[in-house]
């Protein structure tokens, strides 16, 4: 397998896009194909042993910042490494292509301008794999592509959460369920009726609507929503998540008495962090388009890169794209026409 | 003051709605009216002592309960507590009414019924009053009582919300932003860009969209969004505390070494909790309709009954109705039409 990754990605690119590279490289015999510029590519790579590695650096001469606005630099920096690294899998050359960068200009470049929709495909969905209170891995989509949604797209959207849940996460018959503000048929909005009714009618294994709550005790596996709603849901989690750390942190900073007890505490402190740390999954895949792109966080360390390597590789091997292919294909005609 | 309290609201009652009742009593030389069924408030105010509290009890031969259809008992249960109590309200016999009973009950209990719409409000809305990261008390609105809203309605809530803060909350000149999922102007759904340029033409002190960890770092006074998102952004948030708490105390209990420090550092735990526990603001008011009404969690202890009636009283000090009449007159005269 030949993965492909933005080097110049994250926020302190290149020096964590690369050494999750490397440590990526020294878990699996895939190939990885660092792509950005070659002379801090090579910089970089320097500072690791990567004898009997089999990384390949690729050049690219434009870099995209987190600051660029996604439908310009799509057009205005056609040799970005996210063009040349999406080029890449367009071309066959690379089974998949994962960046931390800008998630924005990642999707429009990929959507509109190298490997595009699958055929079928209404809208492509950013999606967010998160680890839930009982350990379990599920899948949340559209987390941010789609601020104004049809029914029929979050019905794909369900296929395709669907289809990455069984062949890249390895989840059994996977549960879907619509984000909703209650469980009862009258709660939710008239999208998520429609798209309810839609979703009772298909083959998916609906399980109906869920609660925050629910999702974060693993109640379903495949959470569908427009991008709006997914967006805030997450950003609510993540922001309450930083707020309660923060907060604990400086109460425990209060009294010397609880500094001793946080630091007796910490690695159950540790252990909670690593529960609930996004860099454990690494990045989330753009679901809907033509090869698989894993996006990471902006602040992915160079733990984050390696598993968002790990994603990529485990949506590869599981076939998606042509999953999604015949999956959608299969909704489309039985079930909404 | 008179104030109206559900003995008859929690999912406990009447056991912590008297308690909380009691306690009000006692702070404030406020007349504390307890409606629900005569014969049990009466047991349940014989644990305290009630020499020299101005209580009284007010008869309600029916109750409503959580699993209760608010559309059905609205009209079926018209001897209700909630009934009772807000047509205290709605006879000048009360200023205020304090529920933790069912929301939507007590919503359609008041829209359709007694109270009734202030002359102008669209739609009334469900509100959230917080306490944030930096220890500022916000208000978000609306969190469930219209799930699908147009802009219009958007933009009543705002100028509803500021009138709470600047009113009862004792905020100076309120900021009011809409929660969206970036800041950035291109950023939010359709509703969120439509109502965004309602809010920049009024003379609101409208801060922009904002992010969900923005909210919880108290960079705006008052959020507003549709009811299906608001609900969705509280719930997250709160679910998220409740699995962070539930994850520390389980990794806290897998050692003797972080028992130990974790008893150690309690206090600081529960320094934090009491930063971030709902009990503390006790309820939040039922915005638009004729009169105060104050809605606290079912869930509520004694505690969060007494902060609920705070609420209710500072919501009367303030002179919100009033307030909000004045207020919405000069919005849809002046800025929509």
């Amino acid at each position: 397998m030949r993965i492909a990754i933005d080097a110049m990605g994250s926020d302190t690119y290149p020096t964590p896009d690369v050494a999750g590279a490397v440590l990526a490289a020294r878990e699996t015999q895939d190939t990885i194909l660092l792509v950005g510029d070659q002379e801090r590519i090579r910089q970089e790579l320097n500072k690791h042993d990567t004898r009997s590695l089999k990384i390949e650096i690729v050049h690219a001469s434009q870099t995209i910042t987190m600051t660029d606005k996604p439908g310009i630099v799509a057009k205005a920096k056609p040799e970005s490494s996210m063009h040349v690294g999406l080029r890449l899998v367009q071309d066959n050359q690379a089974d998949a292509f994962v960046t931390a960068g800008n998630t924005g200009a990642a999707m429009a470049i990929a959507t509109l301008i190298t490997l595009r929709r699958i055929p079928g495909v209404r809208r492509p969905a950013l999606s967010s794999v998160v680890r839930v209170g009982n350990g379990r891995t599920i899948i949340l989509l559209d987390i941010g592509a789609n601020a104004d949604c049809k029914p029929e797209w979050l019905l794909q959207f369900a296929v395709m959460g669907k289809i990455y849940a069984l062949n890249a996460l390895g989840l059994e018959n996977p549960r879907i369920a619509l984000l909703s503000n209650g469980e009862e048929d009258e709660k939710g909005n008239e999208l998520i009726h429609q798209t309810r009714d839609l979703l009772r009618k298909s083959s998916l294994n609906f399980v109906g609507n869920i609660e925050p709550k629910e999702i974060l005790r693993g109640e379903a596996d495949v959470i569908v929503s427009d991008g709006f709603v997914g967006n805030i849901a997450i950003k609510s989690i993540e922001a309450m998540g930083s707020m309660l750390f923060q907060l604990i942190r400086d109460e425990i900073r209060q009294d010397v008495l609880a500094t001793l007890g946080g630091l007796i505490a910490r690695p159950a402190f540790r252990r909670v962090y690593k529960k609930i740390d996004p860099s454990e999954i690494g990045g989330a895949p753009l679901l809907g388009v033509n090869g698989v792109v894993i996006i990471g966080h902006g602040r992915s360390n160079a733990l984050a890169i390696k598993n968002a390597i790990r994603q990529a590789r485990l949506a590869v091997e599981g076939n998606v794209i042509q999953a999604i292919k015949t999956g959608l294909q299969q909704v489309s005609t039985i079930e909404v026409e």
